[in-house]
Formats: C-alpha cells, sequence, structure tokens
C-alpha cells in the first residue's frame, strides 16, 4: 500500500476518448528524444500525422539531430494538445511514450502515410519527397493525460490505437465512403463540429476517415470526430453511413 | 572536414537576440526529462519564469512524474517559443539542454523566485505555498535555436544567460527603478512593444526587470524587450534610464 495521496484518477472512457481526440487532431507536437553524445533528452517541436491504426506519425529530416538520436536509441516521447487562452495548465494535454519505427520507401505502408500525411499538411509537398526526409511510425506504449489541474490519467498503448480488423478496408475505400456520405449529407462537416468551440462558422471538410472517427480541417484548424466505437465490421461500416443518413440532412 | 551539407548558421548577434527572446517571454514550455524507471525520454507542460541571471525556472508538484525524474536524473530540455497561424514550423523555436537545480524554501533565491514568478504568473498564488511544491533553476548548458526552415543555430548555455555585476542590484532595485522610469515616460510599454504583430493596441505593463531588459505583460500575452547590451554596471544603468528619459514621451 502507499499512504500518499495519488493525483492520479481512474481512467475512464471519456479520459480515453480526450486522449484520443487530443492525438488525433494536432498538427504538432514536442517530441522528446534521448541525445546519444549527451545522455541528455533534447525535445524540439514535428509536424505529426496518423497513420490508419491511430499510431503518430512524424516526418524528419535526416540530418536533423533528433533523426539521428533515433538511430541510436527509438525511445520518444510526444507532448500533444495546444493552450489556448487564460492558464496554460488548465488545457488538457497527452504525454505519449513511443518506440520509433522508421517506414522504408517504395512500401505500401510509406505510400499510405504519405497520402495521409499530405492531406493534413498539403504544404509538405515541398520536400515530402526528398532523399533526406523520412517517415516514422510512433509505436505508443504507454501515456499520461493531464486534464487539467487534478485531472491525471495513466493510459495504455492499446487505449490509443484504432484494433479494428476494418483498418485496411478503410485505409483503401475511407475516401468513396466519405464521397457517399457527403453527397448525402452535405451538412455532414458542420454537425460533425458543432462542439468545437467558437468555431462553428469555419468551413469544415474532411480531409480522412479511419474506422474510429473522421479527420477534419478548416484553414490551419485541425478536429478530430470520434465514432461512440470503432468501427470492426462492414456491418458496422454500413450501420454508420445508414445512421449518418438518417439524422444528418 | 564533413563533405555533408551543414543545415547549421553561423550563430550571430540576431540569433542570439531571437533565442533570449523566446526564452525570456515563454509563459510555458514543454520539458522533457528522463523516466527513471524505463529510460524513456518523458515531455510534459510546465509554467516558466525566469531568475535575475535569465535562468529559466519552474514550478512543480513533488508528486509528479517528472519532479520524481529530475531527482534522479538532473539533465532536461526546454522547448519554448510557439507556434502562431500558418506552418507551426515556420514559426522560431528554442530547445535547451539544462541542469535542473532545486531551491531549498526559507532562502533569499527562493524569496527571489518566488516574487518573480507570482509577477508573471499571479494565479500561481493559489498553490505557490503548497508543501509539495518546488522551485527548480534550470541552468542552461546549451541550445539550438530553429528560426525557421533552414535556419538552425548552435548557442551555448552562457549565450542565454545575463552575466552582469549589477544582476542583484536590479533584483533589488529593479522595481523602483521602472516606477522611476514610468513616472518620467507613461508611454514606454507601449513604446518597447510597437513591434509586437498585431497587439499594438494592447495595454502592456512592465512586470519585471533585469540587466538585459523588460518583461511586459498583458492579459495573458507576454512580451520581452531586450536592451542593446545587458547592463553591467551603475553607470550602465543611469544611461539606460537617462536615454528612455530623452526619448520616450
Amino acid at each position: 500500500m502507499n499512504d500518499k495521496p495519488s493525483p492520479l484518477r481512474e481512467t475512464d472512457e471519456a479520459a480515453r476518448r480526450l486522449a484520443r481526440t487530443l492525438l488525433r487532431s494536432a498538427r504538432h507536437a514536442a517530441m522528446a528524444v534521448v541525445d546519444p553524445a549527451s545522455g541528455f533528452p533534447s525535445v524540439s517541436r514535428v509536424l505529426v500525422g496518423t497513420d490508419i491504426d491511430g499510431a503518430p506519425v512524424i516526418l524528419v529530416s535526416t540530418l536533423s539531430a533528433h533523426t539521428r538520436a533515433l538511430a541510436n536509441d527509438n525511445r520518444a516521447s510526444l507532448l500533444a494538445g495546444e493552450p489556448g487562452k487564460g492558464d496554460p495548465l488548465a488545457h488538457p494535454r497527452l504525454s505519449v511514450q513511443c518506440l520509433a519505427k522508421p517506414v522504408a520507401r517504395d512500401t505500401d505502408l510509406h505510400q499510405r502515410l504519405r497520402e495521409r500525411f499530405l492531406a493534413r499538411h498539403p504544404k509538405s509537398k515541398l520536400y515530402i519527397d526528398f532523399a533526406d526526409f523520412q517517415f516514422f511510425r510512433l509505436e505508443p506504449q504507454s501515456a499520461s493525460l493531464n486534464g487539467g489541474f487534478g485531472r491525471a490519467y495513466v493510459l495504455s498503448g492499446d487505449d490509443l490505437l484504432i484494433l479494428s480488423p476494418e483498418n485496411e478496408y478503410i485505409a483503401v475505400n475511407g475516401k468513396l465512403i466519405v464521397r457517399h456520405l457527403l453527397a448525402a449529407s452535405p451538412s455532414l462537416p458542420a454537425t460533425l463540429t458543432q462542439n468545437e468551440t467558437a468555431l462553428q462558422k469555419r468551413n469544415w471538410a474532411i480531409y480522412a476517415m479511419d474506422a474510429a472517427g473522421f479527420d477534419l480541417k478548416s484553414a490551419d484548424k485541425l478536429a478530430r470526430y470520434e465514432f461512440d466505437a470503432p468501427l470492426k465490421s462492414q456491418g458496422d461500416i454500413r450501420l454508420m453511413i445508414t445512421k449518418i443518413a438518417g439524422t444528418v440532412p
């Protein structure tokens, strides 16, 4: 037994949903690695995307210090969730411990990550194909969510992943599914983002989907809509489509 | 000789000034430490202040994971500089490698840090005196500045410190000096912040000074005005006062 007062709360579905939303709607994150020469931790800013299973993805120059550090020790930590107005510590943020896996070019995985990253960060087109730029999948091992003062939660790596047998199907067919949904329900992006504080009047668009939800953007803002539960079968996908068609004009 | 193209530029005074300004005007930073149990780097958000010599200062709970990590290995890394609109990587940011030194209570140093931290973060009054909260001075060892794409610079720890024999004098008399300056030149805060993009109409106030410049705030925005060179003598202090009185109405 530990007699110290624990600042941790029991991790519930609301905490998991907040953590996933923070990670999946991040444009950028602070990434920490261990510097091989000095042993110091080293933190820098990276653009982030996600793979179809929710794993964070970074695109980095092989000339950069953080990439050299990852080649030596692939343990990394990401901080996602930007503070808005008022006290920076009152805003939720997520720290994720990950193992960084380099992604070889000329693979299906590279092609998928490239397409998803470009949809999220169109300006990366300028350098995404440079010979010295490389993708890493950052596979979550554990995480801690700070939802604001006194609201701390511990999560597992799997809490942040989308464990669905339909991941590959949706990776291939997600664009078609979204196009179909929008044809039937043109107001879908506006409906999905109606809880975005003070951002309701923006021109939101769905730029990607996966088995757990939709990724939306409006100018340089990103948002995330999470389904009630991940789609785990063709039946789940059909139900989601039917539900949206029945409730969204 | 290294035949690889170096992404580093020669560190000049403009780079040092940008680095100091980023660090000294930060409200919060991402701080990375090494987790003692797993060896993983771990990054989280902290409020930051500065000591009179420019060293970053944090106030953290001894119950938090980062504080336990620092007790085991006091090597830390701070990322300062928030992205604004547009591409997050086009905005300058600074990574600083530091050694974290705990600050004992009931010392002059603790009293000084407490006063400076409260001036920057008034809401910390709610917990600054809690028994389980502790200050650390983060003493800079080295740093890297990324001023935007292709603009990378290496800095020394001393580049970020204010090495002046007048530090202690200004720590004691800074408030009086500022009061004197404002009585003679009421528009001083507005003049010092006239280059703050799109923030010119805010109600800026000087809340602290040190031998290298003034700290300014307006609601939850911070700004930094750096002197041309640090004040290193009583003569320098008098010259600064005379210059402001002669140029600012």
